[in-house]
């Protein structure tokens, strides 16, 4: 009780002291350097702000999986070909919706590093930005059921422009209150600058979408092109960039464009938000099953008594598949989770492709419900369940597939974005990469004997569900066994005084694995 | 790109550091205190595993009502009576299931108080502690569908064991790895007495459980009792606990209990995880119409061609109620984030009955979205749409009301839970109270006036949504100019120069309002 006062009357004191120094700023007499990171202030950090828009985002992302979840399938034996009309727009539908959703968010990153405080008026704002960019998935998919039609289209750059606007006068308000902005833009000199160049970033998506708008009237495909250039410009650009720096090296930048770009689009993203974006994700696609099983899966009184003679339990194991579908796809996701978990526990910093990378992972794992849905769905040894056991294979191959580039681009440049364990030669270096692995690993070999052992097709996955969370939990006895196995093989003369004592340094980490490998 | 690399080393530098006392007081030698709120070190924060718990809870604790959404209304004049043959037993579980998530997340936060640190073992069990959760609205709708039949209750008994199996399975995890552990406990000589402790509190309701699942094969009654007390029981102690400590005064505590009670059931809830559990909440019912617009409200194309004669805005016509529902419910839901946003910047500390004002709030505003959904459903003046009105009035002015009684709770015990801008007589405490006040008042004066003008419900209705959100633009304003008012009709003497003086001082405060305020 009384360490709880004395931590309220600390955390007074320094809402005081943040108050004094903001107040001071305001009146433009000194711009002092106001706390670092925010802080859990109560007076204006933009914190939990972000927090919520964060969740709002990577649910939105995310739903438009459901509709394609709720499509009815036939079980007859065309199931490639019924997915292939069916599906394929909305499939379509969602992953437009993810990528430009991860867009509008990436947008809400930059320009929240620029405003760092906020006040009830961007507060609401900021509200009535989310609430549009919440209606872009339905214009989606009116583009997707109408393509022929101008009205989806219409409809989407209106939004847009809507959004643009709310953005920029976010911006015109808080550059008329400075003591919300950064503290680097609040000290330097040519403010006003910085509001033109950031109005033009932000403008920039919705004068295309004008242009894109005006055009279909006259020319339809044009405008769709507009658009795809729209979304997909950011990491084109970010690409060729990267592989530009990679194949020349690093272009001498000036210090001034150097302070410049922390605020413009080749700024990394902010690692915080990629974790809450990421973490919105995850949970939403582990809990999507629960919600219709909730709503479908519990049997009718009447068709309890008549069809099962009043045996409850009965009814239910009708249902069996439904329940193992949900426990199996939620344990992927858990276990994708972790594995992302462990990998930005080492990461310093989240470069721009790096959150390419961790979009398209989260992208494939959207559709993981859906896959271990149908997985459950047909009856045994039908060609459906065969292709749907392969289809889920694919998807969580490259599930892991892109959370394994995620380090493999960090490693590229490693200094800046690794932890010193983590990089080429670390302890747990090798450890990193056999749990980011083991799931592609895993899903190639289910998929490859899928194709040989097509009568148990439904046997492996079922073996594959149960085995890999038990994977994960030897994961560490077993890499330690491979690389004392290996050491011993190929250099067994390698445990000389010199790497008995970097033993000794490296085992401070604190990781189990540490006391484990040590001594090999 | 020099200020990341500079940025991380000091990360680096502070890792190193962290890893060489932990693994220092892993040997035993010295139970060195670990960095202060667990940082965001690469080691063993337990940050975002906290992150991805809330988010998962909130959705489990919310989408229980989209059952309850997805029921099939007839448009007769019997709403009122389909609404309790149909709705009761799909809204009980969904409160239901509300309170005993709220239940399980309380001894969420209480288990990872104690352990401040994770590793990947203790994630593994966390994620499997989560999912065996998430299963538990499923148990509750057997229960709603057969109440005669012992299937539900029995799987609800065994997943409740099974999930206090885990609990105690990470228990004795992390305290036979005491770095695991929070410093108070690491430091303390009689851990074990702990550990036997925790074991006892987490175990008790599991207990409890086995025994409503002995009875439950003689006696059903008495059993589903038995689950009520589970649910309800901290809850009801709680709040006597409290009022007694109002009536008598407050009890002296020894110091030992007071550090005892750090890690048991009395201690106050951890801020941010409340403020994360509702983000999560509020995210999820904002977005839950957008979920059923865009897959049922995309029309047919053969339909456009024959009903409108392919005209695609006549077609999307027909769902404008649909559209205006969701725009309504999230300005509602985004406003009610915003005025909770508003009292958790000035609250310093949570208590557990605060908590439970919010489970309240947050309970009702999970309702929100159908409540609107059905106000657009109706034909113009029917009785079922009036009823619908009076339903949503209901449940924001509810919604509303928990909120209020939120700061109410926490102005009893100011000097620990509000920051001194916002207690009694501060400069912030009229418009803070002002803000709580605005939906409640709203939406009693809605429902009043739909009584006497039962034709003109929808545009009273329509009305209110509309200025709602331009009422919190305005409120600043009014507040002050009511403020001045009053002051100018009771005191005028008041503006001496003692409070003057005081004005002076309480300008420091960051918000827009004071500048307004100041100069009455």
């Amino acid at each position: 009780m009384m360490e709880g006062r004395e931590d309220s009357d600390v955390i007074e004191q320094q809402v005081e002291d943040n108050t004094e120094k903001s107040s001071r700023s305001l009146a433009g007499s000194s711009p002092s350097v106001s706390p670092a990171g925010g802080g859990r202030g109560p007076c204006s950090s933009s914190h939990r702000l972000l927090n919520y828009s964060d969740a709002l985002l990577s649910i939105i992302a995310t739903v438009m999986i459901l509709p394609v979840a709720h499509t009815k399938m036939e079980d007859d034996e065309q199931l490639r070909q019924s997915f292939q009309l069916l599906l394929t727009t909305k499939i379509a539908v969602y992953l437009m919706t993810f990528l430009i959703v991860t867009v509008a968010w990436a947008a809400h990153i930059r320009l929240f590093q620029v405003i760092v405080h906020i006040d009830d008026c961007l507060a609401l704002l900021n509200l009535a930005c989310m609430m549009i960019i919440t209606f872009l998935p339905y214009t989606f998919s009116l583009m997707a059921s109408f393509p022929d039609n101008g009205v989806g289209l219409l409809l989407f750059c209106g939004s847009v422009m809507i959004i643009g606007l709310i953005q920029s006068g976010i911006v015109l308000y808080a550059f008329s209150r400075p003591v919300l902005l950064s503290d680097q833009i609040q000290m330097s000199e040519n403010r006003s600058f910085y509001k033109h160049h950031i109005l033009k970033v932000i403008m920039r998506v919705p004068i295309m979408c004008f242009f894109a708008s005006v055009i279909s009237f006259v020319f339809f495909q044009l405008s769709y092109a507009l658009l795809a250039v729209v979304v997909f410009l950011p990491y084109i650009s970010q690409g060729v960039k990267w592989c530009r720096s990679k194949a020349i090296g690093h272009v001498d930048e000036s210090p001034d464009t150097m302070l410049f770009s922390r605020f413009l689009p080749s700024e990394a993203l902010s690692k915080e938000r990629v974790e809450a974006f990421s973490d919105g994700v995850y949970a939403i696609v582990a809990t999507l099953l629960i919600l219709d099983i909730c709503e479908d899966n519990v049997p009718d009184p009447t068709t309890v008594k008549k069809t099962f003679g009043g045996s409850l339990v009965a009814a239910l194991q009708v249902y069996g598949p439904q329940y193992l579908a949900y426990f199996g796809s939620f344990a992927t996701v858990g276990l994708l989770w972790f594995v992302h978990h462990s990998l930005f526990l080492h990461v310093t910093r989240t470069t721009r492709l790096m959150g390419l990378m961790n979009t398209f992972s989260l992208a494939f794992v959207g559709g993981l419900p859906l896959a271990y849905q149908l997985t459950h769905e047909f009856p045994r040894n039908s060609r459906n369940e065969l292709e749907a056991v392969q289809i889920s294979c694919v998807i969580v191959f490259f599930a892991g597939i892109f959370q394994l580039s995620i380090f493999v681009v960090a490693l590229f440049s490693q200094q800046e974005t690794l932890h010193p364990h983590v990089r080429h030669g670390g302890r747990e270096h090798v450890f990193m990469l056999a749990k980011l692995a083991l799931y592609p690993c895993v899903a190639l070999t289910t998929f490859v004997l899928t194709c040989f052992l097509t009568k148990f097709s439904a046997s492996i996955f079922h073996l594959m569900e149960v085995t890999v969370p038990l994977a994960f939990l030897v994961l560490r006895l077993s890499v330690r066994l491979g690389l004392a196995a290996l050491r011993h093989v190929f250099c067994p003369e390698a445990l000389g005084p010199q790497s008995v004592l970097e033993d000794a340094v490296e085992d401070n980490v604190p990781f189990n694995t540490c006391d484990l490998m040590s001594n090999p």
